[in-house]
Formats: C-alpha cells, structure tokens, sequence
C-alpha cells in the first residue's frame, strides 16, 4: 500500500492507495473517533460497493444514505436531504459521514460534514478515476448554484482518503477517460516529465493496467497533497490547479450540468487556456498540440461544445469564483509544466479563443 | 469610544462599543478589503438604519438586500434567497457583507459568508441587546432545521463588530429584555460581582440609562471575547455559554420558533438548569432564587410553557447539538458565577425539573 500524506499540522491526514483496499474489514474504523458513522452514497455505487464500505467500519455503528446518481442533484435540495437524514437519526457531533463515490457525493457529503452542527468528521472513498486524483484531496465542499458551479461550499479536510484502484475496474469507460483529464492536467500545470510518462503510456492507462493506474494515481495526489499542503485556502499556488476549469465550469453551467462531464469539460477548457497562451505568445503552439494531442487520444473532447455562444460562454465566467473585482483570472501556460494565475492577457485572444468551437 | 478585542492571530477583530457609532460616515469603510460591500437587513431595521449604515460604508460599493424579519424564516429557504442576490450581483470572492440587525440577521449573513464562495468577510452591525451582547461575537453562525435550532451552520469571524447603543432605543421593550437574559448569563456561569451589579442596576438598565447600557455591554462582551478567545471552536469552556440554551432551544423548536423570543426561551431554560443545580445539590436554593428573581424583575418568564409536554423537551433536547454519543450534557451552576458543562447529573431530577411550567 502507498501511503502519502496531506501536511496541515493538526489537520493532516494520509492518502491510501492500494488494490482491493476496500475489501479490508475494519480497514477504515481508526479514523473515525467517535461510533456512530453514516455512509453516504448514490443508487450506482450502493449495489458495488456499499457492503464492502460497511465493513470497512467494522466495530463501528453504520447508517446509509443512498442517493440518486449525477451533478444535476449536486444543489441545496439534496443537502436538505442529508440533513434530514442525519437529524431523524439523531446524529450527533461525534458523527463521522463517509462519502462514497464520486466527485459530486464527496463534494456534497463533505459540505454536509462542514455545515451539519457547525462541523463533524468526514472520510472520503472516491470511487471514480476524478475523485481520487483530484476531487476527494484537499479539502474543498461545494454544491452549486443554478447560475453557477460549487458557489456554496467550504474548506473542510477529511480525516482520511482512501484509493481502493479495484473499483475502477468497474468505472463505465467515458466516466474512467473524464477522470484522466485531471491527470494530464498535472504534467500540464506542473511536471513536464509526467506529462511525457503520460504520453507514453496512455494506452496503458486506457487499458486500467493496475501498475500504471498506481503509479498516475500516486503522482497525482501527490502533485495535490503538496500544493493543499502550500496553500490550503486558495491564496496562491492552489488557484493553478483551476487550469482549464474557468472555461470548463462555463460549459457544465451552460448545460446544466446535465450533458458533458466535469472532465470532459475540463478538457476542453485545457485546450482552450492552452490556445489562450499560444495567442498570447506565451506558449509554443507544438506545446498546445501535445496538450490537445493527448487529451484526443484517450478520448476527450478539445473544443467547447457548437450549442454554446461565446457570449454564454463570457456571462457565465464573469461569475466564475475567480473573479476578483470584475476581472476574469486565468490559469495560463508558459511551457508544459509551468502555469501562471494571470488577468493580464488581452481580451481580444481570450475572444477570439471563445469564438473556436467543436 | 470602547475598543475590545476578540483575540485569534491572524483572525483576531475588534469589538468597537459606543453611543452613536453609526452616524459616523466611513467608520466602517477601513475594515472592507475590497470594494463591494453587501448589507443584509430586514424590514423592521431597514427604516431606521439602513441609511446611516450604507454611508458607514461612504467610499465602497454597498448593495443592500431587506429580508422578512422573524427567527423563522432563518432557514435554508432563504439562504437561498441571500446566494441568489449575490450571484444576480456578480458579488465575487472580494465582497463583505454586513449583517444589520438582530441575531437572526447576524446568524444567516454570517453563515451566507462562511459558505459563498467557500467563504468571504463579513461584518456585524448588531441592532438589538441580544446580538451585540452574544450573537454578533464569536463567529458562530447558522441557520434552523425545523426540527433543530443552529442545527446548520459554520464557525466563521467577523472582520469587525460595531456596536451603537443608539439602536437600543428604537428596541421594542419586549426584545431590549429579552436581550437582558444573555447578559445575566455571563453573570450567573462567570461573574458573581456582575451578577450583584446587575442585582442593584435593573432599573437603569430597563431604563436604557446610557451609562448603565454601555458597563453591561462592555462586560458581557469582555467575557465572551475572552472565552471565544480560548476556545473558538467550542472543544471546552465556550459550551459554559450554552447555560439554559438546551433547554430554551427545546422551548424554540416546540413552539417553531414563533412565539417565546430566544432570550426568553433562554431565561426559563436558565432557570431549569439553576433548578436542575439546586436538585442535584451542587446549587443552594437561595442562589436559584436569586437567579429566577433577577430574570422576574427585568419582565422574562422563569418556566417553560405550559403548553409543551416534558416529554417534548426531552425528545427535542435529544437532538441537540451538545448531545454526545447519545448523552444529554447540559450546562449547571456550582455557585452564582460558577458554571460546569456535566452529563453526570440524575434523570429524575431533570425529570422533575421537565415536570415544571409556568
């Protein structure tokens, strides 16, 4: 098993990542303090893995809350229904939730977990490619808004992360390439020599071949757990890992989050902050076809989808959580591996950017 | 002008306490980092202070929002309605909003903040007794369950709280007394020389004398700044604030919120507990009449209603936030001055004490 570590002094927690992790009776019980746990889920993982999840609290007293699957129920309504949950079962502050499954049931379960009784424990077990390289480490709760994605949130660390790589095998193909997205998405913003490894061994990881799935897994969280460790709350060095999201978040909105997914989206909002960059001269065109070449090859999409207007496309990104005074701050690139937080490109590229559509 | 301190490192605030604060022009303006501010009021507060508020204001962009004014309609609904008036606003990460009013204004503009975005700052204009002696200090925020008080909710400082006795004049007298409960609170769990001052200034106090109003601000705010200060999180001597709360929040929620007002609720809760004290013998007799007669004199109720069953309160007590695995830990006097957080007292005895109502 590897073990990494996410370093917020009193806060800090450990990354497990093995095979057939999950399947370890009692594996997770020493990271609740209190007894009583309540697993959250969603009606497509609960038949995969909520049997094992329960054992993985053996000792403990367990309680289930299965909800219905996708980021259009990621909103205040279903958060409702968590709290209700939790208060019909007299859940008290020693609580600790779990969140199993993807991206949206850790974000929303850890938003429960930050706001239930002003804030209990909670423990994440991502079950997708994206929640275990990006979503479930470091810490960020959210739901969205209608108008716009994980609007309400908070900071709040789980008290441990565990990365059983087996419930991949059973991940539907598109839902495994999305989450490949946030993987290139470190070499592009911070390892020119993994996004090269990536190059070379995608076919590998399309194929979920167990060693090359744990060594992407392992790089990314740990490319993760040292910039949360940095820069928990954003002020800095964190905001590079929204490479790509800014446009990316315009085109979940514009959908209603109801079409692409997230690393779908990301994806295309990548190649165009790539595109940005080379327009504004600041990276080698030949860099942004290897950005977009990759993201091709295992599949994603490299464009904004023709149904959205650039106009949509600037509205919905001026109430992007990275606005700040008005202006519209970008994760940029310089070269494959070095990124920059920048509002100081011209708007006739980010235009002209906008205006390329699929 | 008094200037207290609520003391955090890096989240450290003050507490500025004077007689006309508010019709200061731009008092407010340096504790507002960027350049938006949104004030959130209600439309009872709104006629009065609204105006003198935005100009505390003078040099930022202040937007307003007037919600309907009442404990309930402090819910997730309109929560709801603050995020929308903030994303139609393209309020980003730099906004502040500034909570003018009551405690249930400071409560959900407080939590609004804690959860916009991940989190903005924030400032209190407490209006009433209530909120600028307990609600307005300590960064506890939240919002009800209909079926538990604060039940949702962050821990989330202020930037500043300003405190204009002034607003205590327009304060129907019904609200000013209630408000006179959490100040005879820090006297019963802190302070016995409060306490006796407090004996011998009821009538200056009922009076709104303006010296008498600016001691008993100044000490209760001295004391909760001081135990915030060593406990923000409540892990310890911050729950000797909750004296009679869990009883009182159990008188709250029977009643949905819509009849006793929270100090009120909080007298007679204080009095169970002083009740509680003097049955399990750790309490005399005489100084729960002290306690009951002080709360008699300033006009508060010093028994649940009749209305509500004992078997009520303690099925609603048991939801409360101060419930640990399963145990109802309450907060009880030792001595006027004297307070402990137990869970070791006899069920008869709070049952006895449950059996009575006014």
């Amino acid at each position: 098993m590897k073990q990494l570590s996410v370093d917020l002094g009193e806060r800090s927690y450990p990354i497990l990542i093995a095979q057939g992790l999950l399947s370890q009776p009692g594996c997770l019980s020493s990271y609740v303090q209190g007894e009583q746990v309540m697993i959250v889920t969603n009606t497509t993982v609960a038949p995969l893995y909520l049997a094992s999840a329960i054992e993985a609290f053996a000792g403990k007293t367990v309680a289930t809350l299965v909800l219905p699957d996708g980021e259009r129920y990621k909103n205040l309504d279903i958060l409702q229904t968590i709290y209700d949950a939790l208060i019909d079962g007299k859940f008290d502050r020693s609580v600790t939730l779990a969140a199993l499954g993807g991206g949206v049931i850790g974000d929303m379960t850890g938003f429960s977990a930050a706001t239930y009784q002003r804030g209990v424990d909670f423990v994440q077990i991502p079950t997708t490619l994206l929640a275990q390289v990006d979503s479930s480490v470091g810490g960020k709760t959210a739901v969205n808004h209608p108008r716009g994605k994980n609007m309400i949130g908070a900071f709040h660390q789980p008290r441990c992360v565990l990365i059983d790589i087996a419930t991949l095998l059973t991940l539907p193909k598109r839902e495994f390439q999305a989450g490949l997205a946030e993987v290139i998405k470190y070499g592009l913003i911070a390892d020119a020599e993994f996004f090269n490894w990536l190059e070379h061994n995608a076919k590998a990881l399309l194929a979920r071949d167990e060693s090359a799935l744990l060594y992407a897994i392992e790089k990314s969280c740990q490319l993760k757990a040292k910039v949360v460790s940095q820069d928990e709350r954003e002020q800095g060095a964190r905001a590079l890992l929204n490479f790509g999201h800014t446009f990316g978040h315009a085109i979940e909105t514009a959908q209603s989050y109801q079409d692409w997914l997230h690393g779908e989206a990301v994806a295309a909002g990548m190649v165009m902050a790539a595109q940005l960059s080379v327009r504004q001269g600041w990276l080698s065109p030949q860099d942004a076809d290897r950005a977009s070449n990759l993201l091709a090859a295992v599949g994603l999409p490299v464009a904004r989808p023709a149904s959205i207007t650039p106009e949509q496309m600037l509205t919905i990104m001026s109430v992007d959580k990275k606005v700040l005074d008005g202006t519209i701050r970008l994760v940029l690139l310089k070269a494959i591996g070095d990124a920059v937080v920048s509002a100081d490109y011209s708007r006739e590229a980010l235009q002209a950017t906008l205006n390329t559509a699929s």
